[in-house]
């Protein structure tokens, strides 16, 4: 990877569409030669057509030529610099969607001096040319994932901006009080103060109230990107599979009804009015004989600490109401003294009796069980499946925070977070008299981690990993 | 799919790049309506913009709104009638990569009134609009199935015209004598020749010419299309499935070097020089006791029959000289007697002398195998198969003709077929004197079937069955 990171003066291309054969296909070009090459390899219908003086944002017909061979008839866009998606002047080249075809043009390319683009280099381009920054650059690749409405619409408020600009003014004026307090320093033995401490307390609350709520965000924005998290618990063979699959099916025959997309297959996620569900493996959440099974116990229990949700299954056919009950209660003891009370009371429990295929009704001893919202359901015969869907959505509407920017991105909740313990730092340096070249270090390093989130502060290595998980051509 | 082809006047939209997850999408609109809907639906960042009066072949960006709902920032390129691939108004919208976008747009299309399109809609939009003749839509699917640089160039020359105008010209000067003799039909009594009847003989022979050596073109045409097809056979345990095996592998390494392009997947296929060679099922093609095996014996015989090329594989380690020669033979006059003396000839018969591993040094007595030009390799340990390699291009490249038109599509030889047999007969008629009346009959049945591959005559039933077999948004 690290030639991808060495240089952003030379001229890379890549396939931007998936691969596979279709109607058409589109090859990237980006950087100084992306208009010289064309001169030697595109030969347009127009004669009078030249690359250097043609306007941006137009496009032209004519041939891919390798030598003789004419290698396809296509259109060429035209994107001058700085008005192109890197910057740079770029190409696409809109050619036929055969696999033959895209690997004759990229190998031509190729010989003719332009570099294979590395993964997400086309958007690194864009960051360092200043087209948008880190936060906007990590919600692309997140806007290519979305499969849900709410991770869409929240991948595409952070692409058009999100938080990035809030960030940015409070960093600005933390600057500015870090370079008079920084000045103070070369004038200490004086014993002025040119920053006024009043208003930059003001400012240091002002941005922990900010970055707090941001840090809040973050448990239902992650939630919202990846979809809510949902264990299935029960015994064995109270129908935990079924009901699972009849749930996914019941979605699935929805989902793609346009021929010629595909969603990509999400394993085990349901979306319901735009919030996506998402089932956490099941295999080892199996609850007998009054405990969590003794294989994975461990693991079972992060399972259930992950969701959000938990859907708690008993056979309606074959349990007393008491036996149920006492399981119930056993399970709920067993959580409570792993996860404390709070945690699991931040969880919502829907009990699903299952099986009411097999009996003509529900016996009366259930009939309590209303008041415990029970939903009397059968998974074999996909009956009353709707109310587990209406409780599923009913358990996060009340999540929601009508203010629609929340972060969604691990990185940036681990870097609010550590600009928040800074500030903490900062805040009890002055308020315990802490000199102020102790000081200057942790507004330093707050202003260092609030950077990281929008980029003005990066390192190689976060490049690497942000970029390194986009796909070629992005 | 009716509909299909009850009208062309609505407008039409679809994904034309293929389904999943990748830097961008390509989602196309043509039709009277294309301009209209974006009005609605794109908010250009430049205001002033109009899809009604910008140029076309003009780009421009913008975000797609569903309500309040930004889906996405787009590219959208404009082209105008009759400058477009359909030769209708027509919008690409370029988006991000992303299956639920893409999903979101096309409902968002659909919503407002756009239809779905069928299968090859756009290039059939293009065909009826006179953008090109049928052979050529035809030549665009073979375009993007192309996988080896003969089929790739077959489908491009084509596409870019190939025998269309030849054909064109024939059928004119035809439909000229066809038009002079029918009128010589409406004045019979007096017994004249509007046709000069020397010129009319010379047309017939030129065309027949013409037609005959297109019809003996399909065969290598066909093979360079679909790849030159190779059985290999041999006695069980002789390593025909390892040799294959070594042989594709061998291949694999080198394809798809380019990460991002991944080649469709086809089985059993080598691409050497740019020539495709397909090993037919071999399954069923054993050869043991001196008889092909009684198991699906014609169907082994087919295949052999189909094979341009027959690898004839023998244990080196366990045979005598005496037991490969009289198996050979006994091989040999079995297939001779199936399928005739001219047609075993016309194959290629390469023999190979497997698992030389097994032995220290190639035993005397097979050193007559030389002349024979038989290749003794070791499927096991890949030793000596670029001998295979260089026989196989061997065999082909004396079929290959100069002349670089040639019938791919059997569609087209069947059409050419119809169309010599026709001739044949009006020839005929005009040398046995046979009435006028009847040969029209035979000139109207030439005209027709020669019209019938560049789609000047054309039914419902062929558009379907060309169109059917396209994907969607080409």
């Amino acid at each position: 990877m690290s030639r991808l990171f060495v240089t952003n003066d030379d001229t890379i291309c890549a396939l931007a569409t998936p691969p596979g054969s279709s109607a058409i296909a589109v090859i990237r070009v980006s950087g100084a030669d992306a208009f010289a090459v064309m001169k030697e390899i595109f030969f347009p219908r127009n004669k009078d057509f030249d690359p250097d003086k043609v306007p941006g944002h137009t496009i032209h017909f004519g041939m891919i030529k390798d030598g003789d061979d004419v290698l396809d008839e296509v259109l060429l866009s035209i994107f001058r610099k700085p008005h192109s998606y890197t910057g740079e002047d770029s190409i696409e080249i809109s050619c036929h969607g055969s696999p033959y075809i895209q690997e004759r043009i990229l190998h031509l390319l190729i010989r003719h001096g332009i570099r294979q683009a590395q993964r997400g280099e086309f958007t690194l381009r864009a960051f360092r040319n200043g087209k948008f920054d880190l936060s906007q650059a990590e919600a692309v690749a997140d806007l290519v994932a979305a499969n849900s409405s709410s991770s869409h619409q929240l991948a595409i408020s952070q692409m058009r901006g999100g938080y990035s600009e809030k960030i940015r003014e409070l960093r600005k004026k933390l600057i500015h009080f870090a370079s008079l307090i920084e000045l103070e320093l070369d004038f200490s033995e004086e014993d002025v103060e040119f920053a006024n401490r009043t208003e930059l307390d003001d400012l240091l609350r002002e941005m922990k109230a900010e970055i707090t709520r941001l840090i809040e965000s973050f448990a239902h924005g992650n939630v919202l990107k990846s979809g809510i998290p949902v264990a299935i618990i029960g015994k064995p063979n109270t129908g935990k599979s079924t009901l699972l699959n009849a749930i996914l099916n019941e979605e699935k025959a929805i989902v793609s009804d346009i021929p010629g997309t595909t969603r990509d297959a999400i394993e085990d996620t349901i979306v319901l009015e735009g919030i996506a569900f998402r089932f956490v493996d099941t295999a080892g959440l199996r609850y007998s004989e009054d405990r969590i099974e003794s294989m994975g116990i461990e693991r079972t229990f992060e399972k259930i600490r992950q969701s959000r949700i938990i859907l708690y299954l008993f056979d309606v056919s074959e349990n007393s109401c008491e036996t149920v009950l006492n399981d119930l209660d056993a399970f709920r003891n067993e959580m409570i003294e792993k996860i404390g009370l709070d945690e699991w009371e931040s969880k919502t429990l829907i009990i699903i009796g299952n099986k009411i295929d097999k009996l003509v009704e529900i016996p009366r001893h259930f009939r309590d069980f209303v008041e415990m919202k029970c939903l009397f359901v059968s998974a074999k015969r996909k009956e009353n499946l709707a109310m587990i869907s209406d409780s599923l959505l009913e358990a996060v509407k009340a999540d929601h925070p009508d203010d629609s920017i929340m972060v969604s991105n691990t990185r940036h909740y681990e870097a609010f977070t550590r600009t928040l313990a800074a500030l903490d730092r900062v805040m009890s340096g002055f308020a315990g008299n802490v000199p102020t070249d102790l000081i200057t270090i942790d507004l330093r390093d707050a202003l260092h981690n609030i950077g990281e989130v929008t980029g003005e502060v990066t390192t190689e290595e976060i490049l690497q990993n942000i970029f390194g998980s986009f796909c070629i051509g992005k």
